[in-house]
């Protein structure tokens, strides 16, 4: 995990440097990627007349693609057809760090800002591409066995893309960290960890006599951190990354 | 949770209402508080330059006020302190929910967006509190058992508070939704659970001989919600909400 610039890092500029800590900063591909493709969830930071909205939606990547859908009808999508900046956030939790003075408090965590120009996906063979993945990248397989999408369907549905200009992640994973003296204090410090983890899947109660689940499912099983089985998933749909 | 608009619900407006799917909007206290109680996590968009910015960061909330912070250092806080607009979101994933056919692929969701114009803290009092409140909105009591702060940590630290001028909250909790005719298919459908779980406390490997754990953090117990160890703590420290 190198934070040398190269062919296989995104660009740096004002805009995605880690500021604070940039001990904790990386802009390798690997680490950006890494840590997109462990979620579903993402936040887009988008503005209108001014104002900024931040929007809780899912998302999947694509090469150094970012793809995100919802309906025509949105209004953050019908804000970025015309080709808005955005900022794209995904962060991970992984733990609670109690330390021995109010300041050295924290969290472990994992987060990319990917930042970019957003579009509407209007090339037929891009949308259509969107249209599958947006299931079989979370469900590698799952279109061929579904229900076909109506053209009606496929037409309400926008999706938007976005190419990542920049990106950086931004890590930490250390625990307690107290400053050297604060150790000899009789004081409690701890982490507690944090995992999103997956509970035991519950079949529709209307699905039809004979139908089981399929074996393409295998990964999201009780118990499993979501993080894994996403990423699991990702490989499966898009096995060169 | 009525939508009705009054004393104990968030004002309306082109920029809160919830456009899409809005029998899933909710702007009373009740519903918009509980689901910013049960995160320490937000993102928080801003504007620089017409640029937006989503940073995660932790925050709480005191009464329709919410605080978050940060090393006086920090580009989004700098920003900030010009008094800008700010979208702060809230997003929790409860579920993937697997649909017999694509555009039925759903998750179940709660999610909160407040607006506001936020403001640096100043007024030492406020400043005061905030660093109390930083860390006893999460771990009860703590701060009294802590290594003081000092004045030069204070200083080198901002908080940020927000009005929330306007709140929407967004929930999805009904699993698998197929039309109606596809419910004759022979197609697998289910619901998985997602949750977000503590794990077993890690002490701090170099804890002085005779330092245990607290009883007031019995609440962060392995295996336990930290959603709900998060709303019990706000509210041993927040009793009237």
């Amino acid at each position: 995990m190198s934070q040398v610039e190269n062919s296989n890092s995104y660009p740096t500029s004002a805009r995605n440097q880690v500021k604070r800590r940039h001990d904790r900063g990386f802009y390798d591909h690997a680490t950006v990627h890494r840590i997109l493709d462990s979620s579903m969830l993402c936040h887009v930071s988008y503005v209108i007349d001014g104002q900024p909205y931040c929007t809780p939606t899912f998302f999947w990547r694509e090469g150094t693609k970012l793809y995100w859908h919802g309906s025509s009808a949105s209004r953050m999508l019908r804000n970025q057809t015309r080709g808005e900046r955005v900022c794209l956030t995904v962060a991970h939790l992984d733990s609670l760090v109690l330390a021995r003075c109010g300041f050295n408090h924290s969290a472990d965590y994992r987060a990319v800002m990917a930042f970019g120009t957003a579009y509407l996906v209007t090339d037929p063979e891009e949308k259509e591409r969107a249209v599958i993945a947006m299931v079989d990248r979370f469900f590698p397989g799952r279109t061929a066995s579904l229900r076909q999408s109506t053209a009606q369907e496929t037409k309400a549905t926008s999706f938007i893309a976005m190419e990542i200009e920049e990106a950086s992640a931004k890590i930490r994973a250390k625990g307690v960290a107290d400053d050297d003296q604060d150790y000899e204090l009789p004081i409690y410090a701890e982490r507690i960890p944090v995992r999103t983890v997956l509970g035991a899947p519950e079949p529709c109660p209307r699905l039809l006599d004979g139908v089981s689940r399929p074996a393409g499912l295998n990964g999201y099983s009780e118990g499993r951190l979501l993080d894994d089985a996403l990423r699991d998933a990702y490989f499966v749909e898009y096995p060169n990354g």
